[in-house]
């Protein structure tokens, strides 16, 4: 049966970010706030989800391999395949941290989650 | 000598977008709309170029592949190696359909373009 939707796998960038994220209960962990690009190559070294500050203070930011996030259609938004626990104890940053250091934050991220790293 | 910038392979996609586009004789050509993403892999497509339309209406999308796009710090904006000929003959397309049909717009643009496709 063929696809109708015309959208598969490509999808922008603009209609991922202010997307939620969930845990693999169901419960909502916050929100893609942001894709972090290599200027030097065609990949995407992480998605940056927001886990939420207190009235906009304190905010800090996680970088998760993209390759995590699953689109639950029934949701509306993003399900990462791991606990409330793991997800609150990884590796968080201020905003403009999560690009310097030429990707280091990438690395810690894939090694954190246990994601091979291809490239 | 140490870079003290902090900001070096790395950069966010809502720095990239808005940001303005020459070409290779120094012309403002657009303006970057979007980034497109692989679903299914740590991949960018193809950056969306706009180069606008009137008042608005009959706007054209270009995908360019994202490494043909050089940042230049004097101008503020990228610069693509190319002639204004050559971007205003390439392909481009309705804002909905360049996440249509699991990319086969992407690969159209690579050959365009003469990109290697390294995937």
């Amino acid at each position: 049966m063929p696809t109708t939707s015309g959208h598969t796998r490509a999808i922008r960038a603009s209609k991922v970010q202010g997307t939620s994220v969930y845990n693999n209960e169901g419960s909502s962990i916050g929100t893609v706030e942001d894709i972090v690009l290599d200027k030097t190559s065609n990949k995407i070294m992480f998605a940056v989800v927001g886990f939420g500050g207190f009235l906009g203070m304190g905010e800090k930011y996680h970088p998760l391999p993209w390759a995590l996030l699953n689109y639950d259609k029934d949701k509306g938004g993003y399900v990462v395949p791991m606990t409330k626990d793991v997800l609150q104890a990884a590796p968080a940053y201020d905003i403009e941290d999560l690009t310097a250091h030429d990707g280091d934050i990438r690395d810690k991220s894939y090694s954190y989650y246990k994601v091979n790293q291809d490239w």
